[in-house]
Formats: C-alpha cells, sequence, structure tokens
C-alpha cells in the first residue's frame, strides 16, 4: 500500500473519492490533475500514515525512500532542482483531513529555500527582493509551525517585533518599502530568532525542512485545538490528516503574474455567474491580507483576455464535474495559470436556494440533490429580518439567540412604558431582568425582548417564539435596573430612550440603530419548499396560542397547530384579573363563578384558531403552568385585586405566598392543575367543544385534539379524559353537533415514556413536551443552566445543548420507548412532538426515524423543518 | 357447583383452605366444626356468587332451593323452626370476605325474629324482655344495613333518635332499665321507621329477611368504601364476599350464659398464655361496648371451671392446629360453650417476635415461617421510645411522620436557643418553619424537630432520620411565628417553654409532657435477626455521616456505609464559614485556600468513620446540594461574613442572590459542582485517601467507595473519576500506602439509567438515589408536592406515596432498564440503593428482585431492611 499519491503533468495517482486517504484538499488536486486542468505537480502523503505516526510517535522508515521518489517525479516534471542548482524547486506543504476543520497545521510556504538557494532564486528571477522577501516569509511560517515560535502574552510574535524594528530603523511604514537588502538582513535576524528559541541553526538542509515540516502537520491533528473541534463536532479522532506537497507558483513575478479566488457563482445571491477577485503581481495570501485592493474577477478579461476565457472554462468544468458551486484559487506566473486549489464553496441561505433550484432547471443535478443541498437551519436568514452585514456594529454583549431576527429600538424597562410608547408609534426594545406574564402587553408593543436571566425556554423566549420576535435571553453580562431605567454593561451605560438594536439570530446586543435587511423568500424558495413537501413523510404542524399566528404559521406551511397553549389566553386585558380571582378562591362556587366569565373568552379564542386552521388538526393544552405565574407581584396590584375580589388584603397575601414553590418546575402544574381542580378542566373543555361547534356551523372543518399535559400516571389521563368526554357529549348533545375530537396527552416526563403502554390504552394521541422532558431526563433545569451548561459545551462533557438539539441517546432512548410501548398498546396512535426540538433540524431527523407522525414548531421554524422532514425522508431511501 | 356449605354438627362442606370461596370466616367456622370444636350450626354462600350478582344485578334462581335445603339442615341441627314454632330458629348474618376489610356490611342479629316469634321467643326463653330486647336490636341493624337507614347529618339515627326519646319519656338513663313493654312499644316504633323510610312495611316473612339481608351482603361489596379500600390496598375487586348465615345464641339468658373474646397468646407482649375478657349474663357486642366491666379470662376458672377448661382446650387445639396465635370469641349459653369465630391475632411488633421466636423453639413452627410472621415495617417500634398507648393525649394536629420515635421538651424556636437550653440540661424540641443548615447546631441539641413546612426529605425530615431523632415535619396546621416564639394551632397558642410531644411514628403533636416507653429490644429480637442474616441475599448498609451514626449502625447490623454525605460535615461549628469562603472566592486560588482549611476537618471526620466501619465497605458521596444552601440567609450574617472575608457588603449580598435558582432541586448541584470547581472534588478525594492511609496504619481494614453524584453524562464521570484516580494515586503514593478503593456513581435522573451501560463503562458501582429518581421520573418536587399528592391518593391516582415506597412501573422500571445496562458493559459492577427506599419493606424486596447487591438505609431503619431481605429471599426459594 502505497503512502504517497503524485499528481501533475495531466495524471494523477489519486482522485476525488479517495479523501479517506488524500484528504479533501488531496484528493481534489488530484481531480483537477486528471480532468486536465493545470495544477502545479506535487503530491500527497497518506492520512493513514497520520493515524500510525501518532499512534508510533515516528514515521515509518520507508517513507523517507517514498518520499525522494516523488521528489524526483517534481523535479523532472518542473525541471528543478529540490536544494541547489540554478532553478530550485520550491515547494508548499499543507494539511488537508477529510473534513475541514482548523486547529491543524496551515501552510508552509517556500519550502525547499536556504541561504544557497535563495541566492539562485534571486538570480533567476532576477529578482533579489522576491526572493529574499519570500525568504523572510518561509522562515517565520516555518518558525511558527514547525517549532511553535508564535506571539505569547505581551511579547507578540518575535518574528513580526524583528520586522517593526527594521521598519522603524528604516523609516518605513509599508513592508514592500523595504529593500531587498533589508529583507536579506530580516532573514538573518529571523534565523537568529530560531537558533535562540530552539538552540539549534536553523535546517539549512531541504530534506530535514521537508521531513520535519511533514512530521509538524502529522503532530497538529493532535494539538488541543483540532481535538476538542473534533469533539464538538462529532469527528471521528481516527481519520488523520494527509499532506500536501506542491511545487511553488509564484504570483508576484511581475505585472504579467498575479493571484485569486473565485467562486463560481455569486455565494451571496446564487446567480450564476463568477464571482471573485484577483490581484496582479501578488500572491494568494496577498489578495486576502487586503493591503491592495483586489480587482473584480471580470477585469480579467480586460487585463489577460486569453488567461481569463480558460479561467472561466476551468471553473465550469468544475462546476459540471462537481455539480455544485465552487470555490477556487488560482495564480498566474508569468501568463501561465494555475489552479491550486478547488471545494465546495460555502454559500447564504438565499444562495444556497437560488443555487439549488437553478441547478434542477439547468439538469445539472436532480430535486432529492437540491433538496440536500440547503442547510435548513440557514432559512431563518430568509424568514426574519437581519443585521445587515455591511453595519458597523458597536456590540455591548452577547446574550443567548432566544428567538430569530432582528429588531431595533430605544430601550424601554418596563412593560406599561412599552405600550405607552409603542401607541405613540416608537419602535422600542423591551429590557427586563426578566420576563412575567404581567409583561407580556409590553412584549406584544415591542420591537424585540432583551433579558438578562433566564435562558432559552424562558418566559421571554417562549412567548417571542410564539410571537415571531426578535428576542435576546440571559445576557447575564447586563446589569439591568428596572428602576432607575438603566442598563450597564461593560461600563457603558444604557438609559431610556437609547436606540438598541438586538440581533435574536446571534444573541448579540447592539448600541445603536442598526440598519436592518428585510427578508424576502422568493420563487425558489416556494419551488424548494413543494419539492420538499413531496418527498417527506413527517407532517409538519405549529406552535400557535392566536389565529394571527395560526395564519402565519399556513402561509409557512403549517398542517395544522401541534400546540395551543391556553395559558397565554389568560394574560391578555382584563382576563388576568378573572383568572387571578379563580386562582384564589377558597370554594369550588367561587372558582366556578371566576371560570364561568372566562368562558367566553376562550371560546372566542378558540374560534377564531379553528376557523384559521380550517381542515386541519388543531391540538390544545390545557392550563399547564404553576397557578403562582398568574398571581400578582408589587404591591399595588395585590392591593388592587383584594379590593376587586372584596377579600382582606392579608389573607390575599397570604393565599399568594402559600402558592409559592422551591421547585415551581417540578410543582403544582400540569394535569396536576387538574386534577385539584376538575371545573377548570371542565371549563376549558366546554370552551373548546363550544368554539368547534361555533366554527363548524359557520362551515369550518373541525379536528380538536384536548392535550392533557404532564401526565406521569396512566390514572391522571384516565380522570381528566372522562371529564373531557363528558363534556364533549354534553356540548355536542346540547347543540345537536357532532365534533371530531381526540384526547390526548403530553409525554413529558420519563414515567410517562416508560409506562406508555398503560397511557396509551387510554390516549389516542401522544406529544413530546420535549423541553420539559429534557429537563426531567437530564435533571437540569434550563432556568438555572446557565452556571454550567456553557461550561459542559467547552469541556466537551456534552457535544450539544440537549435544549436545542434532542439528546439521543437519553431523551432520545425514552421517546424511543415511548413510541414503542404507545404503539404496542394501540397501533392507530398519533405521535407528535411539540417541544423547541420540532423546529431543529437534527432533531427533526431523529422524529422521523423514531417514527412519529409530525412535528411541530413555532410559526418560522415551519419552513425549516419541512425541509429537514424532506432530507430525513431522502436519507432513507 | 354448590353455592351453599353447611356446617354444624361436627361437620363441615367446607374446610381452611376453602378461603377463596367460603371466605376467611366461613373457612375457619368449617374448619372448627371439622376439628371437633362446639360451633353454631350454618351455612356459607359462596363468595363467587356474589361477583355473579355483582355482574348480573340478581341472585340466580337455584339460590332459593340450595338455602332451603341448608336452612333445613338447620332446623334439624337445632331442633328449631325458621319463622314459626314454639321454638323459632334465629339466625345471624355476616359478610366474610377472603381478605378482611372494612367498608362491608357487617352483622344482622337475631333474623327471623318477627310479631309472632318474637312471642315464641319470649315464651321459650321465660324472659319477654329478652325477646323484645333481641327484637328491637334485630329491627334496627337490618334498617340499618339493608335499608340504609343511618344518622344522616345532624338529624342523627332516627332508631337512637327514638330510643333517646323513650328514655326521657320514661325518665331513666341506661337502656337495660326500660321494661319489656317498653321494647315492645319501641320495636313498634322502629317498624313505623322503616315503614315511612322505605314506604313498604317491616318484611313480617323471615325468608324474605332473609334474602334480602344476602342481597345486601353482596352489594356491600361495591359500596365506595369497600371499593376505595381495596383500591388503596390492592386487593383485587373479583374476589366477592361469601355470606355466612348461622344460628344464634345467646350469652344474655341468664347468670349460666356469658360471651367474651380471647387471645390464645398475650398481644402486647407475646408471652404464651390465655389473653382475654368476658362478661356474664352477655352478648359478645356486651364486651366491647364497654357499657359493663369485662372480667379477665382467668377469672371464668372460679365462675365455671368446666367451661374454663374446655375453652382452654378449644384455644390450644387452634394454635396447634394453626400454628399461630388466634383471636376468638365465644359465647356460653345457659352452660355450653359455642365457638363462633377464630382468627389469627393482631400483635405488637414486641408480641409479634417473641411469638415467632417462641413458637420454633416450642417447635411448632420453623425459622422461615417465624420470619415470614414480623412485619418489618413494626420493627420500628422495638427501635424508638415510643408514646405509652395508656396515656390521654391532647393532640394538637397531626404533620407529617417524618423520623420515628417520640420525644418530649419544652418548645423553642430557633437553634440557638435550643443548644441555650439543652446545656442547661433542659429537654427541646426545636420548631421552625423549616430548617435549613443553620439550624444543625440546635438540632443536634433537640429531642426532636417539628415544622410547619416540607415534606418527607425536607432539610429537617433527611437530617433527624440520618440521627435516628424523632421529627415531626410539614404540619400545615401550625402558624408558626419565629420571631415571637410562639406558634398557634387551632386556637391554642404554644409559647417557648410550654411542653410538648412530639410522636414521629404517627406525626402526632401533643400539648404537654407525655409518658413515653422506652424500646428494649430483647434476645428473641436478635434471635430472629440472626436467622434473618441466615437467610437474606442482599447485604444491608446504612447511611451515616458521623461516627456516632456508623457505630450504632453497626450496632443494629449494617454492613457498611452505603451513603455518607459529605456536606452535613460543613455546616458544624465553625466549619460553615470555611465552606462559605469557598463558594464565595471569586478566583480558583482564594477558593483552593479556603479548601485547604476544610480539608483536615474533613479527613478526621472520614478516619473516624473508617474506624468505626472498620472491615466493611463506606460509600462516600462527594458534594451534592446547590451552594447557595451552605449561604447565609440573615443580614447579620451576611455582614459578618462580609467582614471576616474582608470584602464589601454589597458586592457579597450580589454574589449570594446571584447563586439562587428558580428549581435548585435541578439546578447547579451534584457533579456539576465538582465539573466547574474541579478543586473541591480534588480536595474531597484528598481527605478521603488520607483518611484511608491514616485509619488503615492505625489497624483498621478501609475500602472506600467514592461516589459522584447527580451523574446524567457518563462523560461527567468520567471526568470527575480521572480527578479523583489521579489524587489516590498521589496520596497513595506520598504515604506509601496502598487504599482499596472503588469510583462509583449515584444513579439519580433517568438518563443516568437510561445510558447505565455507557456509565459502567466507567463507574465500578452503581448507588440508586430513589429520592431524586422518583421526583425527576415523575416530574414532581416531594417539597412541593403537599399540595396535590395527598389528592392523589385520596382519588385513587397513586395507590401508593412513590417517596415512600418505590414505584415499580416507573422508577423501577428504569432500575431495572440500569441494572440490565450496567451489568451488561461491566458484569462485576456492584448495585446498590442509598434512597429512603432502602428502608421500606416492599421497595427492599423489589430490590432483592431486581437483583441489587445491597440497601442502604437510616441506623433504625437497619434491622427492618435485614428482615424484608430475608422475607425477600424466602419468597424466592
Amino acid at each position: 500500500m502505497a503512502d504517497v499519491y503524485s499528481f501533475g503533468s495531466g495524471k494523477a495517482d489519486g482522485n476525488a473519492g479517495m479523501r479517506d486517504i488524500l484528504g479533501g484538499k488531496g484528493a481534489d488536486l488530484a481531480e483537477m490533475t486528471n480532468l486536465g486542468i493545470p495544477v502545479p505537480p506535487g503530491f500527497t502523503i497518506s492520512a493513514r500514515l497520520c493515524i500510525a505516526y501518532v499512534e508510533q510517535g515516528e514515521l515509518p522508515a520507508s517513507l523517507r525512500g517514498e518520499v525522494a521518489e516523488a521528489m524526483a517525479r517534481l523535479e523532472s516534471a518542473t525541471g528543478r532542482r529540490f536544494g541547489g542548482g540554478e532553478k530550485p524547486l520550491l515547494v508548499s506543504v499543507r494539511s488537508g483531513a477529510k473534513i475541514s476543520m482548523p486547529g491543524m497545521m496551515d501552510t508552509i510556504l517556500n519550502l525547499g529555500l536556504n541561504d544557497r538557494t535563495v541566492r539562485s532564486l534571486a538570480a533567476e528571477s532576477q529578482n533579489p527582493r522576491f526572493a529574499y522577501d519570500s525568504y523572510r516569509r518561509f522562515l517565520q511560517m516555518y518558525g511558527n509551525v514547525v517549532y511553535g515560535i508564535k506571539g505569547l502574552d505581551d511579547t507578540g510574535d518575535p518574528f513580526e517585533h524583528a520586522l517593526d524594528q527594521l521598519k522603524r530603523e528604516r523609516e518605513v511604514e509599508r513592508d514592500i518599502d523595504l529593500s531587498a537588502s533589508d529583507l536579506q538582513s530580516l532573514a538573518e535576524t529571523f534565523q537568529g530568532i530560531v537558533e535562540q528559541k530552539t538552540h539549534h541553526p536553523f535546517p539549512e538542509d531541504p530534506w530535514d525542512q521537508l521531513r520535519d515540516a511533514i512530521e509538524a502537520v502529522f503532530k497538529s491533528w493532535n494539538s488541543r485545538r483540532a481535538v476538542d473541534y473534533r469533539s464538538v463536532h462529532r469527528i471521528p479522532h481516527d481519520l488523520g490528516t494527509a499532506v500536501n506537497v506542491m511545487a511553488m507558483v509564484f504570483g508576484n513575478l511581475g505585472e504579467d503574474s498575479g493571484s485569486g479566488v473565485a467562486f463560481t457563482r455569486d455565494p451571496s445571491t446564487g446567480h450564476a455567474r463568477l464571482y471573485g477577485e484577483f490581484l496582479t503581481n501578488a500572491q494568494g495570501e496577498d489578495v486576502v491580507a487586503g493591503i491592495r485592493d483586489p480587482e473584480p474577477i471580470s477585469q480579467m478579461s480586460t487585463w489577460m483576455p486569453g488567461v481569463h476565457r480558460e479561467f472561466e472554462g476551468y471553473c465550469q468544468t468544475l462546476e459540471r464535474h462537481y455539480k455544485d458551486m465552487q470555490d477556487v484559487e488560482f495564480t498566474i506566473e508569468r501568463g501561465k495559470l494555475y489552479m491550486l486549489q478547488t471545494r465546495r464553496g460555502k454559500r447564504t441561505a438565499l444562495a444556497a436556494v437560488r443555487m439549488a433550484v437553478d441547478m434542477v432547471e439547468e439538469g445539472l443535478i436532480d430535486q432529492r440533490t437540491a433538496l440536500a443541498r440547503v442547510e435548513p437551519a440557514q432559512l431563518d436568514q430568509l424568514l426574519h429580518p437581519t443585521v445587515d452585514p455591511a453595519a458597523e456594529l458597536r456590540v455591548l454583549t452577547t446574550g443567548l439567540p432566544a428567538s430569530p431576527g432582528a429588531a431595533v429600538g430605544k430601550a424601554v424597562f418596563d412593560a406599561n412604558r412599552a405600550a405607552e410608547l409603542a401607541t405613540d408609534g416608537e419602535a422600542v426594545i423591551l429590557v427586563r431582568r426578566e420576563t412575567s406574564p404581567d409583561d407580556f402587553h409590553g412584549m406584544v408593543a415591542a420591537q424585540g425582548i432583551l433579558t438578562s436571566r433566564g435562558g432559552m425556554t424562558s418566559h421571554a423566549a417562549v412567548v417571542a417564539r410564539g410571537m415571531g420576535k426578535c428576542c435576546v435571553a440571559g445576557a447575564r453580562e447586563l446589569e439591568v435596573d428596572e428602576a432607575s431605567r438603566q442598563l450597564q454593561v461593560n461600563g457603558t451605560a444604557v438609559n431610556e430612550g437609547d436606540w438598541l438594536t438586538l440581533d435574536g439570530s446571534t444573541g448579540r446586543v447592539i448600541l445603536g440603530k442598526t440598519k436592518l435587511v428585510e427578508p424576502k423568500p422568493g420563487g425558489d424558495f416556494v419551488k424548494l419548499m413543494t419539492w420538499a413537501d413531496e418527498h417527506r413523510r413527517l407532517r409538519v404542524r405549529t406552535n400557535a396560542d392566536t389565529p394571527a399566528d395560526a395564519a402565519r404559521a399556513r402561509e409557512f406551511g403549517a398542517e395544522g397547530i401541534g400546540l395551543c397553549r391556553t395559558e397565554h389566553m389568560f394574560f391578555e386585558g382584563d382576563r388576568i384579573r378573572s383568572m387571578r380571582e379563580m386562582i384564589l378562591s377558597e370554594t369550588s362556587d367561587e372558582r366556578r363563578r371566576a371560570l364561568r366569565t372566562l368562558l367566553p373568552m376562550q371560546r372566542s379564542d378558540f374560534v377564531g384558531i379553528f376557523r384559521a386552521m380550517d381542515g386541519y388538526p388543531v391540538t390544545i393544552r390545557l392550563l399547564d403552568p404553576p397557578l403562582h405565574e398568574f398571581l400578582p407581584r408589587e404591591e399595588d396590584e395585590l392591593r388592587e385585586l383584594a379590593e376587586a375580589m372584596n377579600v382582606p388584603l392579608d389573607q390575599l397575601r397570604r393565599t399568594v405566598n402559600a402558592l409559592a414553590e422551591s421547585n415551581p418546575m417540578l410543582g403544582h402544574r400540569g394535569c396536576r392543575l387538574g386534577i385539584a381542580y376538575p371545573e377548570i378542566t371542565e371549563m376549558q373543555a366546554r370552551a373548546i367543544f363550544e368554539a368547534a361547534c361555533e366554527a363548524s356551523a359557520g362551515g369550518a372543518e373541525v379536528h380538536v385534539e384536548v392535550m392533557v399535559p404532564l401526565v406521569a400516571h396512566v390514572e391522571e389521563l384516565r380522570q381528566q379524559a372522562a371529564i373531557i368526554r363528558e363534556t364533549a357529549d354534553l356540548v355536542s348533545a346540547a347543540r345537536e353537533q357532532p365534533v371530531d375530537y381526540l384526547v390526548g396527552t403530553m409525554i413529558e416526563v420519563p414515567r410517562a415514556c416508560v409506562t406508555a403502554e398503560q397511557i396509551a390504552e387510554v390516549a389516542e394521541f401522544f406529544s413530546f413536551g420535549t423541553n420539559d422532558l429534557t429537563q426531567t431526563t437530564f435533571g437540569i433545569s434550563r432556568d438555572d443552566a446557565g452556571r454550567f451548561l456553557p461550561l459542559y459545551a467547552e469541556s466537551g462533557v456534552l457535544p450539544d445543548d440537549p435544549f436545542q438539539t434532542l439528546d439521543e441517546d437519553g431523551v432520545g432512548a425514552l421517546v424511543e420507548m415511548a413510541v414503542s410501548g404507545g404503539r404496542k398498546a394501540n397501533p392507530k396512535l398519533k405521535i407528535g412532538i411539540c417541544g423547541e426540538h420540532g423546529g431543529d433540524p437534527r432533531s427533526v431527523v431523529f422524529c422521523h426515524r423514531a417514527g412519529l407522525n409530525y412535528v411541530s414548531c413555532s410559526p418560522f421554524r415551519v419552513p425549516i423543518a419541512r425541509l429537514a422532514a424532506a432530507q430525513a425522508a431522502l436519507a432513507d431511501a
């Protein structure tokens, strides 16, 4: 088994299919060579050798001979000699793993130079400045990456330090103002630095240089950063990296030379035209360094029309060959074009969608491939306004990206003020330590919400996502002083009325009024979504609590509501007072009285939702949160309520305090409320079924699914289901109208998963509430996880945030257990998911594999789920 | 298949083995008859018929004939006629299920009486008063149980009402002062009551009476109370009840008649001697009613020596036959002894142990039977002082029986005062709303602890159980005003210094200084425990945090420590200050400094524990609770700490507030602390291993098991285990002493169970923390469950409190999953349980079946676990 694969002169040992051995870069170089594209000759050392090296700590004896043979081929292909002669052979050495990753040794250019060959190069190029510039660059790169001589602490990179000092001495500002002899003396200084740091002279023998560079690449595979990166991105540790050794070509040999980078299509918009930049008389690194302004690639046709045509041809060949947009690097050495690299080009969501659709229409790829090409999570960019990427930003801090999109407004620190200013037509950002139901009207009024506490499922986050409103939560560096209407962050104060910009997709909190870019999902997007719908098996529903949300979600393609939370309905306007009276009632009679005033409100909400979801199922969850969440906290609210209810203030305060809980997440909530106060369940069921009758009478096709939350034991569901079914019968009889309904439960505590077979004897559907299921499975409160979950990600304890991406080994195993137990008892059981994970692409794939019937997510995530579901189905096939 | 089984004249159709069909009472009557013991003749109607009746709503046609035949046999056996003649046959009708249970129809006596037969009875007995007294009793019982005419609301029982009115008219106080004609007119009044309530005349025909009585018994099987009782006690609903019809005999026919009840051994002490009471000229119900003082059974020998000898013989026969202590009822009618019932006698723990051991020594039973005879939970009575059962009590309220035993002391309302008074030699009861680590010294000083909040795993409860100290927790009716040193309960005020008695086994809070009975587990107890140890497979360890607890637990037979909580060690004396400094440190260095002062304290604690557990394993759990539990709450403590730490008060307050959590149970605790602050783990590991070396050097045999708490993901354990093992190596090398240790984890969140196979690749042992596992599996916070769990028990949602008895379907299924996953990865994995369930007999049986290696419980529950483990092993065999 050979360990070294040569390429050059139109012929390569490898090809694009050999990424395991050659890495991505090496495989594509071989492939380009085989395609007849001019690539500087070179060879790739197998990634297998890297693994052997890592295990044994030394290079195999056989390698030396193989490398020598490959170098000999290189010498004959280039007509140059490595380490000597009039035309010295210089090479670049680069790492290249199967999967591109940072943290490994990057690049050494100009390897092969020493005090002798540099003189030959000067003579050959008739450009001593070029030769010594190349030399000093080589010495610095080599010192950095092979010997690890780098900027440490405040001492800085000693090479840069020496360069700066020389410029000061010569009283020049730019590197290019240094002369050949300046650079020669700099090279000597650099050699001195190496000798001082390593206690050995710089290796003059290019073969030693090459051997050490190869070893350095292999070693870098197990550098701390590389290992961490692989752990986080779930890249196997036994892939290894290949080493690419390639003859140097120079774009800086004069005005007939140059370098550039290009994309075969526009990576921002997806337009099918070459997009890129080049610089004459420059190496590749100069193009990216931004010292001179590069010119657009189209200008090449003016400069060198022949080379431009040739380049266009290669780009077309590559795109046709790879059937995807390519990101290429090239160099022109004295009029001759060399392609140095090709790889799949990164792109924006907009471009990804457009290119996928265009390429199908061009006959380049089929629909399945097009669907696989777009990253579902990217679609978020298309559906929310975003911060203008060109804008200059003053980022104050970064919180959790709790609800995507961007928002601009004046900072306000309480909900009433937010509502007030919004009524006056002002755009506001509501800033709170954390939000509570009391802040609801302020959240509705605000453009975006910013909190300093709470996590991704805090009240602020959940409500904002439901409304499709931008939210940054848990920005812990903020010190929010609600009383003095000010926030402090890292030394900056923001007062009421100051402009803030929030980026809910990244969590950035930005000072000032930043330009936003409005979303415009166009015809390509619609086309791609239609293809996705044709291929997916999973249904996609939405989480929506209002007719407006429901309507919006339908526009995004939702096929029903998977979670309609009824408690949000109680926060609006005067309703909260009736709700509070209900909660604080001492007797069942008083409670019924308060419930009677809530009934018509709930009913009319449901009628609107049923109409908006005409023809689709609507899952309504009965009251879930701990009751104290509805209660007043402020003294004056308490007093007002006491008057309204005609009870002594003290007594009311005691009742309110008695409802406080040590661990509200595990407290008196969910179906435990309905069991303690069956009249609540009865009222809600009545509102649901009366609304269903009303909407049906108005011509809507209504399919109700009544969902009992937080069931741990089948008996809980049995008792609640009995009330619901009795109420359905009563309403149906009274209105002389049949109602199509199911009764089911949210599966959100581990016991429900473990005893799913028992529960499915009563339930007609399951809906996984994976937020709470994750909390209880891990024993982690999401509200409190801010202090240790970030640490868990850093130290590699958890590869993913389990609240973002479903934890397959733990929570997923419980979900699978519940699916199999549930279907065993009831083969017709309908199963869905309504936790946050329903809109996470990887979790959607899991749901597909686990055999769920549908996923449900916030309206803005519906397209993401549709695409992810299609990809999951295609991966199956 | 016959439905009616006769007995009488020394011959019975049934026997004791036919409890399914005849119920307990009927089977034992048949058995006694077959043993030649004089039982009034009668017959039993099969329980199978009850089920048929419940299903079909009517008695089978065939029954009438079978009953008629049985009655005919009865007539011929007694020489009497049912419903007529000079000697009318009267019968009793009683229910009797396989398993004795309240809620069903109890007894109708004297059935067969009507206006005619009562006159015959008067003539025959030459005692009209006796006849009419029997008649009016029959009418009342029949009206009560067949027609459901009972005391309702404030109107009272109309029969009692009429009786009272008659006594007022006659100006007499006692029933026996009413004359025969009074009773005759009362009987007429009673008939009137029945007619008025049922709109039908009272059934004169005894056959109708009999049929309706049989139906009433069958119906009562499905009475609400009976159904609830069965649900709660897990008694199958399809057993049905038998009906026993037996010829009446009368103990109230004169001075040569009488009735009594007796136990074949003393049910309080277990002494092998007849124990009971009798009354001359009385029916059985009079003996229990307490109108006259009955005489001890030994007095029978003076009154009727022959009957006494005969009775003694029967008792001996029954005990030999049943091989267990019997509870018998008898009646002597005109000098002739009849045995009316025999059943297994209820007994105290003391008696149960003594009888079990005695009977083995008498050769009556074998050891296995003896072990099965004692109810493990009862042993609690033997190990703690108890409230004198003879004492008159003023019970103020009842809280949760949080830690068994009884305590008497003066009420005090803060820990300092408790410690102060205790130092002065006063016995005190510490009363708090709830306790915190700050109260620890007060809890140590107090005889018992009383709280108005918190549940069975509240701080007060857990700490008290650990110390074997009586505790009543969550007595919600108490209004504790700590500031004014007073509590209010149901209108009574208790001030500091007032005497209180607590009964931690029942939860009673008693006003005053009540006499306690000290425990005296004697030689019988030790003997029984030795037998238990010979038969059990499960090892029994204890949860102990101090050398004293460890030593006490060894006395009770503990074979190691299954859970040594290290956090309790930080509450003592000055340690809390170092602990607080450690928590509030801003840098890792400051933290290490504070930890260095804690190290020697922890080490010396561990040395003591290792010595006390010489030769046995000791499982030490690393720091577990959320850090804020250690922090000061009171303003002055905060100020003091700020001074000691030399930080501004404001800053300290902010740090303390920042540590507050929404759901501390699911917060930053357990191994999450060790991952955030590895130096804590390192310090604790060092203290453990240094202590192990020190104790070993002193001659003790030390086996350490270091337990990492709250692991949800194997990576958490992997990182913590690495620190522990490194520290062990360091200490071992420095002290030149090998340490025998294991590293394992507490399995207390569902994810750990689901991924046990992964975790067992790192863990050398598992210990189920079933308190937290139950909380997370159900999603129920035990601290907050007080508002709904009691309701769940009442409404039959949960058959048991899952925090008392392990929930096998849910939590148990996860435990089994973890055992099988864990052993798959590591067949030598040691597995135990250290939650509260380790001391609950039913849960111990589950642990045995699940294949655990040991259970661990509080010291006082060790004997209970030993016995339960033996019973589980015997049930297997």
